[in-house]
């Protein structure tokens, strides 16, 4: 095998491990992620994903990263082509439900999952969630402004705005899991009364 | 000692197990507790422990019924005195917003760090938490009832604004533990524009 080949499986490696640990934590949480429930998960030696991320911290993150990139792929890019402003804010809404209803992730949203057990221990596992967070509240205040800016809506505060339908996405991602009905259509109604 | 001293003693063992507990699960969450850990911290034996909570599961329930207790003591029961309404349900959220803020356990609401672990996993703490959460909600549907009965506000629904105003807390919640400002003021400005 030439050094190219490894560093191609190497990095394939490690995605399948990612994004199987994706999965278990959304579950059991990143604090639950064991390098040999993984290993034997994926089919891999303890020492092959141990010498793929030397400490189970490097681990986490780059489980952080690899659950950014299939929400990425599952809510975020199927807006693209939706114009910008009220109708992307609604399409990224719905395809956040979808992704909580479905789930992507078999214990429901990752960030719901995570955010509360990391957010009271600094380190770089907390700085990748909170990042991602950021993020996200960010391109739903930017739709806001879109919209205001073509004259779609009117009186609200976009990073406001985007506060409340973050929290209202994950109250109904928690009244999913824990089998209300009806979380999904309160979104909505509140949503489409901010928008009226 | 005769038997009603020594279940005395018990009781006020449980006690203060399960109040310790409560702060170790606000950071280390309900599958993070331990009858070693808490048998050293409050000065009893492993064995002492496990007398009075005979399985984790056990120990876990009784734990999210004593940050039940915790959580009525600071947050409902000082806003019995405040006329039922508007002004009871701002006086909750104030009351809410200072026990996250403060914070009243370690690791920030109990609830918040719990809830998204065991949502996904049925069983009796599940239920516990469950419950509690509705028990929430319903207090606060119940003075947005008593707000519109009295004609202090119009328009809203009740359920529907309970859950608006849980997502509003739980998201300022979250924006505390991460050090981010302001979570709390937009709590209070999208509630004041509700029951404007």
């Amino acid at each position: 095998m030439t050094g190219d080949q490894r560093v191609t499986r190497g990095m394939r490696s490690r995605s399948t491990i990612t994004r199987r640990a994706v999965d278990v934590a959304s579950i059991e949480g990143l604090s639950g992620l064991s390098f040999g429930s993984l290993a034997a998960d994926v089919g891999l030696s303890k020492g092959g994903v141990a010498a793929l991320f030397p400490t189970k911290e490097q681990l986490q993150v780059a489980t952080v990263e690899s659950a950014r990139e299939v929400f990425l792929e599952a809510v975020v890019q199927p807006t693209s082509a939706v114009p910008s402003g009220a109708a992307r804010l609604k399409a990224l809404i719905e395809r956040w439900i979808a992704y909580a209803e479905a789930p992507l992730f078999p214990g429901g949203c990752f960030w719901a999952a995570n955010l509360p057990d990391f957010d009271s221990r600094p380190g770089p596992v907390r700085d990748s969630l909170a990042r991602q967070r950021r993020s996200w509240l960010a391109l739903l205040a930017e739709q806001v402004s879109q919209a205001i800016a073509a004259g779609e809506v009117t009186g609200l505060d976009p990073e406001l705005t985007a506060f409340q339908i973050d929290a209202l996405l994950n109250s109904a991602n928690i009244a999913m899991r824990l089998g209300e009905t009806g979380g999904a259509d309160k979104v909505r109604r509140v949503i489409d009364g901010l928008l009226a």
